[in-house]
């Protein structure tokens, strides 16, 4: 008899094409299908170009445009016409600019049980509320993908973790995500899948499972996997595609590397804390306090029952005159299901103030809040400066939570609802079957030969990259802490996004919200010393999956940081982009290196070949010792470090 | 028997306080209503604060927040914080983020026959839909008038305009202002008001005389006034205010100064080019041409009816896919009734992106085209880059010709509708009575002396100014031709409207679609001469009626322009800020000057005073010559511009 398996078990085994199921190990799996946004996409396309691709070969591959839709200026319009012209070039399906956001869109027009996806957006886990194994990557993972390669990863080990009971009223989905964050943390989820099962599972729909396996992102999970279950068909029924249902369950008798439960009755609402996801307590530790804002919406809160309840608590009432009460509906067909469950006229009659479908200020692009007061999120992400405003004070928390605050203007634990405004916990009946509406999905061109890509004058060429060097002498240009963030690495936000096809202005912005003096500094080190690095702490580069947090630094010269540890995607993205992502061979050694000092490196290419210990010369203030350090790099990767990343790689394949 | 008077006439008979209506000589009138935006709107707070002003002396007084609501970093919303407070404690009401555009939602809710207007916005004029007369203008004067000052403005003349017939099917309102813009182009209307009257008017809802109200601005017009009639009693039936109706008709036998008249019958779609409104030509002239965008909404096409129009169009089809279809419903009242009369539903369901209430793209916040690519909107304005790209292509039309074209994907008469999709011209009935919704309009405050203003870190002080000086030499640093309009001389958009409370940033974009040197040039002058001039055409300065055109320069040091015409806002604007206006006495001597010559002015402050012919001495290549100027100025202008301008004159008088 075969060993019993978990579905991240399954899932993996069922897509194996390199490697062994063995944690820490290296494995290639087979992809099904790909995800791209615009900010990353338009890198992507760039890429598929470089790689002279015909075809998608994946069997779905989907260009969305969800991040840029402000359109200040022409850079977004021409992105988007651009990205059109690729997808068609490329066999993609394009989603038009106001379709909706990427991860609930996918999940309800694409997601299919049994399949991979990998997507260049930190939160394509999303989909692994549909038993799929999603995802997010750099943008060059997901074009390899695309052009029919294998996605590498190190093989997780996969924790599980019981949901029993039920949610109380006023409780939902996101109160578990927070209370997952509240136990472990931003770096809990690393090199780990979380799978969830148990009788809970029941009273949880599909969308449900979706805030939670989106949010996954946020504890540094790899993925997060649901089983496909009656809620999975359920779900597909209603978008009409009861056809793509497949069951997939974990065996009986199965095991996890790691074990945990959830009981659901007695969860509680949470909120998570400036500046990070991770700084959860129950909202009644800081109930009372006064809001400016609150923002509903995002692909962390996306479903027709998120936008529901908050009609539904704010009906017939007005919001506190001091809030600005934002919606962002996260797709065109949530409106449209808006409008016929009254939710749309309800949060418009409280005082909502609606926005186009899209990413909006999850990712700094617009409704930032006024100077050092409290915005809060139903959003996966409050680290410092994303929403736009330097000293925000973004709040994360459940559409119940969010709602309720907006009435008194002040944070309100939603079970107070029953005694402020006699409100019973509204039940939400989902419907059968939702309307449905593809009119701005643009199918995939049959004959893309003779099609061109339309490139605005903002559009650039990728820079080349050196390979990596035998020896180096380069400065410490910055020594960061524990937890640093690809926003700090490189923001986002209407003022840097415009860019993001634009390699040399987009690096301007390079750690920017650390140290405003990188840019000039790191210039002159590029000059005098042809480069220099960096030193983190603890999981560094954490956050979205931008990989210009990994282009942007290297196009000024980064040679290799040196990190006690690495956020999975950014730490492939270096890799990708011919930085070299070294560990600290003793993480004490963290102390001995300071700001400024010079690090020499000597015999690198056969250090790093042979998987040796590499020795860094370090000299500051007149001393000179010495350190070890070490990379984790499968050969695949040491291949691609060597030649300065995987664009040269794929141009040496195309040359032969 | 009294002499029959005209609307206009009346309107000003009964808020006569100074002078006489003759036309050319200047008026003073006493002020009913008042009606502020945003990005004008901090400066009036700041001079209000400046004043002194216990509470507003209007009868209503109306702070909105429309133009910035793109929010991309912390001024906007540090803004709206800061104009909510001041509108309470000034006696203000305040139209929260999301209301709606100011001039709908001030006819919806205060807009009232036979009373006065006036409105730091340049559209203010669309309240004469309703038999007011409402006038756009620079902020301080506004500012007056809600301190129960006059409003001063040259008598004007009165153009009556005889509407015979009935419009034809497939053409509406926005047509008969295009036709007035053909035959007059954009100073047509400088000095007069223009005033509707005929059989005709039966067949045109108020808001249909708001659409063309509110664009008799791109005529130059002083305003433009309707009566009231049982049309416009129909109106505020529907607005839940039929007790606000009063009946305004012109007497039997009236005369206008001028007369014209359109036979609606013959009337075709229409459509202005790039990159005037006033360039008008048929739609069929320029129908095939490929299109990139379609926006329908803004203060030129507000009404239920215009978005109702355009959802029948649409019905159960899909907008093109190169097509962007940007609908900007007018407020949130509008919304609510789209939701309930279908319109919204069908316009999401075709593939309309919807965009929060507000001005957007009308004032380049936002959905700026691609680049190269013709972009149609029912928008009153197409100057150059002001939709935000630089070489943008921006068509003005009605809602039928842009509905019609977003299906096509090219210009498309909307009459060939009736062939392609074998539709008939869809009738509207409007609600006898609309859904109201007041919940964002919060009322003036009671108590307000314990208020205080709440300001952000990028709310600044004004800049002293100088009063005006005996003798100056300094350099003409501009020579422009005829209609420079304000967003040449301070462009509006997303870069620049964030800094509008914050004269030294905002200064450093003065003039840079003309010429991107001057700001340095500028304040290199004011260092080595003490100030500049700049040299103008006719009708310098038109369009949007914002001060900061004003207020700017002058910071860089602006001592004089001199023109061969101004566009009646701006010309007082500059007063208002010590700005003094000259006019060739010769207008063949704009020839004369050079961009780079010296200017010497001599014993300016007594011929300014006594009116005399100033006498300018121009140096250029090392020859010397004199011209001769005037100013058109009464001696309440003189007065100010003496002193350097109205805040000064307020702080003299605050003194005392």
């Amino acid at each position: 008899m075969n060993k019993p398996l978990n579905v991240a078990q399954k899932l993996i085994k069922t897509h194996l094409l390199e490697g062994e199921m063995t944690p820490g190990k290296e494995i290639g799996l087979k992809i099904d299908q790909a995800l791209l946004q615009d900010a990353t996409g338009t890198l992507v396309q760039l890429e598929l170009e470089a790689m002279g691709l015909d075809s998608a070969k994946t069997e779905v591959a989907v260009q969305y445009v969800d991040h840029n839709l402000l359109q200040t200026d022409f850079k977004n319009a021409d992105d988007h016409v651009f990205l059109h012209s690729a997808a068609q070039k490329f066999g993609l399906w394009y989603s038009r600019p106001g379709n909706g956001v990427s991860h609930p869109v996918h999940m309800e027009r694409f997601g299919k049980p049994g399949k991979t996806l990998v997507g260049s957006d930190s939160h394509t886990p999303a989909a692994g509320s549909l038993g799929m194994l999603a995802i997010g990557t750099g943008g060059l993972d997901v074009a390899a993908a695309i052009a029919g390669q294998p996605y590498f990863v190190k093989m997780p080990q996969v924790m599980g973790v019981k949901l029993t009971g039920k949610l109380p009223d006023w409780v939902s989905a996101k109160d578990i995500i927070l209370e997952m964050l509240r136990r472990y943390d931003v770096k809990g989820g690393v090199g780990k899948i979380i799978e969830y099962y148990g009788d809970g599972l029941k009273h949880l729909s599909a969308m449900d499972r979706h805030v939670i396996a989106n949010m996954g992102a946020e504890l540094g999970a790899t993925t997060t996997v649901f089983p496909s279950d009656e809620e999975t068909r359920r779900f597909l029924k209603s978008q009409h595609r009861e056809e793509d249902w497949t069951e997939l369950k974990a065996d009986n008798g199965c095991n996890y590397d790691l074990e945990d439960e959830i009981i659901l009755d007695e969860l509680i609402p949470l909120i998570a804390l400036p500046t990070s996801p991770g700084n959860v307590v129950p909202v009644r530790e800081v109930e009372g306090k006064s809001i400016s804002q609150v923002v509903i919406g995002s692909s962390a809160n996306p479903g027709l029952r998120d936008f529901w309840i908050a009609g539904a608590i704010v009906k017939d009432k007005s919001v506190n005159p001091d809030v600005s009460f934002d919606i962002n509906p996260t797709s065109r067909q949530i409106i449209q299901n808006m409008i016929e469950n009254r939710a749309f006229a309800n949060l418009i009659k409280a005082g909502a103030r609606f926005h186009q479908s899209g990413c909006m200020g999850c990712i700094g692009m617009g409704q930032a809040p006024a100077s050092g007061t409290i915005s809060l999120r139903t959003m996966p992400r409050n680290f410092p400066d994303r929403s736009g405003t330097k000293d925000d004070q973004v709040h994360l928390c459940s559409p119940e939570t969010a709602a309720a605050s907006a009435l008194t203007g002040k944070i309100t634990d939603p079970r107070d609802l029953e005694k402020l405004f006699n409100l019973k916990y509204p039940k939400y009946e989902a419907p059968e079957i939702d309307i449905i509406n593809t009119d701005m999905l643009v199918a995939p061109s049959k004959n893309t030969e003779e099609l061109s890509l339309k490139k605005g004058p903002n559009i650039k060429t990728l820079p080349h990259i050196d390979v990596l060097k035998d020896s180096y002498e380069v400065p410490v240009l910055l020594k960061m802490k524990d937890n640093i963030s690809t926003d700090e690495i490189l923001k986002a936000g209407a003022e840097v996004l415009p860019f993001r096809s634009n390699i040399p202005e987009i690096s301007k912005f390079s750690y920017t919200v650390i140290d405003e003096t990188f840019y000039d500094r790191a210039m002159e080190a590029k000059n005098q010393y042809g480069g220099h690095v960096v030193v983190a702490g603890e999981n560094y580069a954490q956050g979205s999956s931008r990989e210009h947090a990994a282009i942007a630094p290297k196009y000024l010269g980064q040679v290799a940081v040196i990190a006690k540890s690495y956020a999975r995607i950014a730490w492939q993205n270096l890799v990708n982009f011919g930085i070299l992502p070294l560990e600290f061979t003793n993480p004490s050694d963290y102390e001995k290196i300071h700001q400024g000092a010079i690090l020499r490196l000597e015999g690198l290419r056969d250090d790093v070949k042979n998987g040796n210990p590499i020795k860094v010369h370090i000299s500051y203030k007149n001393k000179e010792i010495a350190i070890e350090a070490m990379h984790s790099l499968s050969v695949r990767q040491v291949n691609l470090i060597l030649k300065g990343g995987i664009i040269n790689d794929f141009k040496e394949k195309l040359a032969s």
